[in-house]
């Protein structure tokens, strides 16, 4: 099956769609194994250096990034896991379904076979609020997550030589 | 399997148990047949005059309640289904991972069997915030979710018969 799109609100989510010339399950092995995550989830130079990840409805999505030298703990949760199609995560959750205090997005992933060969990705990030998209988008949303997809890219086509 | 309860936050969560005298499926089928939800899932004499449940990680599961003749809509989603053991649910999106600008709450529901016959019942609202759950304690919480909970034993002793 292909998964659906959600229907976006323009005032409150941001997303973008590209191709990328490698095949989907290793996309989503990408975006699912730990072992991957630090090799493109966040522009370098700044580095993921752990990943905790368990990957079902409710499992957690967590990582620590150094940035500049800065310690950040993102904690998160897995709410949808279509294997190889669609991937939901959020920081509005910690495991157990503890709500978090300020959440900020809600990523949704979609995969599919690309008509010409390789993966149509689409990342959608959901928000609250009108506030938060616009600050997200001037956060640097696109080119951020642009990069991401281009390590991601970059990386994965690394994994099939 | 028994699903295990999540690590309360006693800050931030409200919960109790109860043992309900009729069979745990019976249980699980009045919180998630449309049909069952108006017979107990507001304390009476208020009344749920819609219900529209698509039952799934994600689906949604909207109420409209009339209270002394004012309409309100709820909308939601579920989070998690572990059928008769496990309902997540929760205000904090609408049907397609759309965010709620200000969630109150989510709720969880723990079904197992009860040693002497019966079900052994838990419900746990967790919130954002500790001011959050003062709100909910002050509205009422324990009063309110215990009558649903004696509704809902009355009403599906009513069944068996």
């Amino acid at each position: 099956m292909t998964v659906k799109a959600p229907e976006l609100d323009p005032k409150t989510d941001l997303s973008f769609t590209r191709t990328l010339a490698v095949p989907r399950q290793l996309v989503w092995d990408c975006w699912t194994k730990p072992e991957h995550i630090p090799h493109f989830f966040i522009p370098k130079p700044h580095r993921v250096t752990a990943v905790d990840i368990d990957l079902r409805v409710g499992g957690r999505f967590n990582t620590t990034f150094d940035v500049e030298g800065n310690v950040m703990d993102n904690q998160g949760v897995y709410l949808e896991v279509v294997p190889q199609e669609k991937l939901v995560f959020t920081d509005a959750y910690t495991e157990g379904w503890k709500p978090a205090p300020e959440p900020f997005m809600t990523a949704i992933l979609l995969l599919a076979d690309a008509p010409g060969g390789g993966t149509s990705y689409t990342a959608i990030a959901r928000h609250r609020s009108p506030e938060t998209r616009e600050s997200h988008e001037q956060m640097g949303f696109f080119d951020g997550w642009g990069t991401v997809v281009t390590q991601l890219e970059d990386y994965a086509r690394g994994l099939l030589k």
